[in-house]
């Protein structure tokens, strides 16, 4: 389903406790099911290591080929903070103090080296906008269309939350679902013609193997209710003559 | 850290129903602690569509970047499931019925258009050499250094279970980590002295807020423990010196 006036969107989780299994990633869904709602889809997530080269490479091709870039982690005071200096070189602009956050810094008194480290955080690239952070901690920016937040999933959420109704925005997807227990080979041939017959709507089907037994849930996403539910008719209609009985999950 | 012997890999995601929020992706840390376990550094995860041109230009990209591609996704019957497909584009090869999946699917009955679908399931590119599947379903595949597995994680997992032992490897990383309750900002100047003079070792500093209190785990990765320690040592002595308390997980 590629809808002419979809508003994109590609998360970076920038991290090595990702990609060394320390830390399973929440953001991810978080980020997902957020954007989903506010009309702009999720089309691409990459997680990449805290390399400079890597992180300006990757935001630099994501901006390029999406309407936004979110990316999660990197912005605290330590020498693995990287993440505000490689956007700054991303897109050719100086870092910079920015005196509302180094004002905010200064409010708590601190012995003058923790105070030179808590400044790291005011750093941000020339031009950016600055994302709230209602946690109490520095805020996130944004350049451009990329969006750049803390990697603490509390904080992650809060600077998010912040977004809400600031963004362009596309149709909202929506969804039907319908589970049954069957192999998905007595369905496939059915489903594949259908598909065939929607291209504005995707049908997903989603194997498991649950109580011991063999199902599949079949997911139908699409900006047209109605178009949902005339496809989940036919897809009723293919479980029925498989001679399986379709349990269809309520409408969002 | 840089190893000069390290054993890269790359994960890359296939599922609209991750990127849609519908699904929480649990592969990709599965494979992050597997492959670390076995001296394979997993470097970079993507998470792509179930898009043709989107899947072929990110196997291609990978294989090439690094030592190993792991895919989940999209090996069922269904129209959906266009992986392997997509493996073959990207190494140029046709797809071909493997006569021994081709066996093992014929071994059940089914109606013809049943077992039509099915055998949609034998086709992997030419070339490939098999990934057996414990759990009874039909087999994964390999074509050079692409390991092409089921999406549902419980049959991932016994996929890349049978592969132990039998991929290269580099040095194990080992970590260490301790925690203490306080601002990395207190420490930052400290970490990041010791930092440069380790560069065989990734310090990160992880800040987390638990018990209404802010704190930050100091993790230490690296091939070579009694490097580990001697670095831990001195992380433990700037938390000190900071005024606060090191405290030291057990070691792996």
């Amino acid at each position: 389903m590629q809808l002419p006036d979809a508003v994109t969107a590609c998360a970076l989780i920038i991290g090595n406790e990702i990609l060394s299994g320390r830390t399973p990633d929440t953001n991810l869904n978080h980020l997902a099911v957020t954007l989903g709602g506010w009309g702009i889809q999720l089309r691409e997530a990459r997680v990449i290591p805290d390399i400079e080269a890597e992180i300006v490479t990757a935001v630099n091709e994501a901006r390029r080929r999406f309407n936004y870039v979110f990316t999660t982690g990197g912005i605290g005071p330590t020498h693995d903070d990287i993440t505000a200096e490689c956007i700054a070189k991303a897109f050719g602009v100086p870092l910079k103090t920015h005196p509302e956050i180094a004002a905010l810094i200064r409010q708590r008194p601190a012995p003058a080296d923790v105070m030179e480290s808590r400044m790291l955080m005011a750093r941000v690239p020339e031009g950016a906008v600055l994302v709230d952070n209602a946690t109490g901690g520095p805020p996130g920016f944004r350049v451009d269309n990329v969006i750049v937040m803390a990697g603490i999933p509390a904080v992650m959420r809060a600077m998010l939350a912040t977004l809400e109704g600031k963004l362009d925005r596309g149709p909202v997807i929506q969804s039907r679902t319908v589970m049954a227990y069957l192999g998905e080979s007595q369905i496939a041939a059915g489903l594949g013609k259908i598909q065939a017959r929607y291209p504005d709507v995707d049908l997903g089907s989603y194997p498991f193997f649950r109580d011991n037994r063999y199902g599949a849930s079949l997911v139908m996403r699409g900006p047209d209710a109605a178009r949902l539910e005339q496809m989940l008719a036919e897809v009723c209609a293919v479980i029925v003559e498989a001679g399986e009985t379709p349990h269809v999950e309520d409408a969002d």
